[in-house]
């Protein structure tokens, strides 16, 4: 039987004339350092990127699936690159400027990118890479900023402004497949090449409704959103097609992620919601500490990355910031999860407990867990397994880089196509993710595992202990077990016989999960943004260069 | 470029799986005439909706996309028949009960029922009807009421708890096409045979997600929506899907939907939101006024199915529930505007002038305005054209018929897919649409169009006209022309001259607008529903049967 609905694609192109006709007095706000920030209506954003995929189209030679990189801020060319690109039938590749020289590099060479368009003030980061990025043709400078490095480029150099000048003010839309790609982010992964995740016009529009939805943000146009997250990092979480879709207006900080020009742009331009990661809230809190502002408009704040520190969640919640906690990641559009609390918790002492976890699945991301020996495992709140997840917007394999046809298959996906996350934790009967520990990091001992998270906190709560890290050593009879480094406080004469038993004591660990392998260090290596880096003392335990106590 | 992203398609039955787990603690609430309603959590659903399915599979022998109706009020039971019919593959069909005997017969068999659950309530309605239902092979009762009106019948008679006792409570939902038909529901229609709009699984699953959106309802699991709008119309305008995906609890009043009951609901289960038409909202509120009430909880109320007078809208306002317009239709799911009014609007006098319009579109409805002539007619909320409308949840032909294959034309479907949805109206800058007329009740005079609602409203704002009725008249010159029908005040004197010069006065209606012919008469004749039958009136004019006045 055949339905008699129409059969309309989901494509970026109607959000895009959907939020510049409808919404079009809704606005994007780019601040610019000065009092006053530069405001650009979405009306004006419609017209604009209709210029820009004119320009790119009929004086770039931009065709086809042809991709078009950013390496840009937060801001309203980066919003107008965000719409024009995917809705002319090109491929937005949003560069990470935070990433080493040599990965930005090899990343664009991958994608084939055969444009940059790029902020004058991130000239100075791009301009060294050029001779290597052999496949761009066309460099195109939006903003102020000194071009002086591009002088001699190979590529040629565009003003942004100019090549819009003039052009069409309205575009015909191609009428696409939805499932085409629309967009791609590579994941920087610590180990091998990062990936390419390629989103298709139907996932975005997909997450952008969900991301819509009460139980996410919840956001209409009666709201701006702070957009803390950067558009280079998993399309901003989604938030300028999200935003686009309602009328939201867009609270742009570009450059200024400091603590003191934010606090100074909430004051001023009132925003409802922000979206960032721990680190920047916490200098922000920080800020407001030192500093009084009138932050009062901003009622919601959509934290994720990382886990946000319960501490820091009762901290903001203080200043009558409530933090809505998600979980999420490139390959997952990054909507996962969201902690909405139950009806039932709302007001109770639960309320905060539900608050704390990662959150509960939408609809569109159905979840499972997968046990040490592959086996799936209850949502009961304890069975710790690797969560892995399935949906539309999901990512199903990576792209395979420039005339590769297929995609690129990896061990992150099951044979039945779900995305193995790489995070281990445990789903309530209700749907509420804890996640506890990385895949890489649980030890896998006898057929079990060991949280080497858990057991570092039990350490740390140790008087004398000052750090701990804990991780996986070969184990001829357990296959692995767990090795426990530790860094003591000052003045300290515990030995590891006392630890071990604090470790045992009031239930805190079960005894089979004890270590036998001790070792006292100086310091736990960390990672350039200071993270445990495990790698290294793995590698330090298999050349010798601890100095091992077998109790 | 291929995409990376998993190509998982949108179906119910991941709506059924994701309700009845994540937000397996929800509820649906059934009004029983009792003190205590009938309370099924989610998770039961999903496990009796495998029931169900099982039981229609395997004891019935619903196979394909076989169709099973429903001939049902709003409850528990009819909330399994509409995930358990859609997730087997099979297609539901929501018999409207208040439709005359001809048509529900002839609807059923042009969508050729194999099966029909009914409320016993309802046994005295189908059983006339079951000689002439010819397709039928299978009627299923659930809940109390004399099924002795069956006895003899044709058609095997199961009891619906019977069918479901022992059968498993999971079921293998088979992964259908998105695009498979789902649910259909027959437009009754004022000329013709009805037609059938069929939903597919796609255009449920994405109607749902946009009625959660902050801007539609926004709801979440912290609510309680109260679904007086039918199940047997148009799907409860999404109500049952949407609340299962985002684990909302629904209060279902069943056959009690008289002022008394629903008011008594109300207090006694404090529902957050309600969904109904104005008809029986007005009815709620001379109850209020009567009984005193605590209605505290109902905060958000939308109204839809015709236009909500603004006198009900601001009674609603002071009792603390806030009524948010929505307009619709059986070919577009139905949500197609909502009245959330602009950020700009909030707390100025404009915000009920913008509460009082249909509303506003959401990206998924693509609207444009066609005039007399075919010209596109621009959104400057002046120009008044026929409202067509394009997207993933509109209806873009009906259905063809038992053993057609293809899909049924119409003339409500332009050349290039659009429905035309026979309402005609403007469209303002922002997107707000007002509906003045029916397209069959404008005037096209000269190659424009002369609105009868704007003529009547007019005519009835003078002290001496009770009620006034204008229709178009075939005319020479001008091709149609209004005619005037007065039904005058007791004791009234008052000529068509002055009335003229009344409609004249003051810009209200444009001199080349003003009507010619004129007629007093006892009475507007009406149909069953209390609307101005104004082919009664066209036909009256046509056989010569009116007493007409040429000005």
């Amino acid at each position: 039987m055949l339905s008699t609905m129409q059969d309309v694609p989901l494509l970026i192109s109607r959000i895009l004339t959907h939020g510049s006709s409808v919404h079009g007095t809704s606005q994007v706000i780019t601040w610019t350092g000065e009092t006053e920030p530069a405001r650009r209506s979405y009306a004006e954003i419609g017209a604009r990127a209709a210029q820009l995929a004119h320009a790119l189209r009929d004086d770039l030679g931009v065709e086809g699936d042809d991709r078009v990189a950013t390496l840009m801020w937060n801001n309203a060319e980066h919003v107008e690159a965000y719409f024009a690109i995917p809705s002319m039938g090109a491929v937005l590749h949003t560069l990470n400027l935070r990433l080493p020289a040599e990965q930005l590099t090899w990343i664009a060479g991958h994608a084939a990118d055969r444009v940059i368009i790029v902020n004058g003030s991130l000239v100075p980061l791009l301009a060294p890479l050029l001779p290597h990025l052999t496949t761009v043709e066309h460099i195109v400078v939006t903003g102020p900023g000194d071009r002086s490095p591009l002088d001699g480029a190979r590529a040629r150099v565009h003003d942004y402004e100019e090549l819009l000048a003039g052009k069409p003010t309205t575009y015909a839309w191609p009428e696409l497949d939805e499932r085409s790609a629309a967009a791609m982010c590579y994941t920087s992964g610590t180990t091998g090449d990062p990936k390419g995740v390629v989103y298709s016009h139907r996932s975005i529009y997909l997450h952008s409704m969900q991301v819509n939805m009460a139980e996410s943000m919840g956001l209409t146009d009666q709201d701006t959103t702070l957009v803390v997250v950067p558009q280079f990092h998993v399309n901003a979480w989604g938030l300028p097609h999200a935003t686009f879709m309602t009328g939201v207006n867009m609270l742009m900080p570009d450059r200024f992620l400091q603590p003191a020009p934010l606090a100074q742009m909430i004051e001023q331009e009132r925003p409802t919601h922000a979206a960032a990661v721990p680190t920047i809230w916490q200098g922000l809190l920080a800020e407001l500490n030192a500093h009084s502002r009138d932050v009062s408009s901003l009622t919601q704040v959509t934290i994720g990355g990382s886990a946000c520190p319960p501490s820091l969640m009762e901290a903001f919640d203080k200043l009558g910031m409530h933090v809505r906690h998600a979980w999420g990641m490139t390959e997952t559009s990054p909507l996962g999860t969201v902690a909405l609390p139950p009806a039932h918790a709302v007001g109770t002492e639960e309320e905060f407990a539900y608050r704390v976890t990662q959150g509960r699945f939408p609809a569109g991301v159905e979840a499972r867990l997968t046990g040490p020996g592959g086996e799936r495992l209850p949502w009961d709140g304890e069975s710790a397994g690797e969560l892995e997840v399935r949906g539309p917007w999901i990512a199903g394999a990576y792209y395979g880089g420039v005339g590769v046809e297929a995609l690129r298959p990896s061990e992150k996906f099951s044979e039945d196509g779900w995305l193995k996350t790489g995070d281990v934790g445990t789903i309530s009967a209700d749907g509420y993710l804890v996640l506890t520990d990385r895949a890489k990091d649980v030890i896998k001992s006898g057929g079990e595992w060991i949280s080497s998270v858990e057991l570092e906190n039990a350490l740390m709560a140790h008087p004398d202990v000052a750090e701990a890290a804990v991780v996986a050593v070969p184990d001829d009879k357990w296959g692995e077990r767990p090795l426990a480094t530790v860094v003591l406080k000052e003045g300290s004469t515990v030995d590891f016989t006392a630890l071990r038993e604090f470790l045992a004591g009031e239930g805190r660990i079960a005894k089979w999960q004890l270590p036998e392998r001790w070792s006292v260090i100086e310091a736990v290596p960390k990672t350039s943004v200071g993270k445990f880096d495990k790698k290294v003392l793995r590698r330090q335990y298999a050349e010798g260069e601890l100095d091992i106590t077998q109790l």
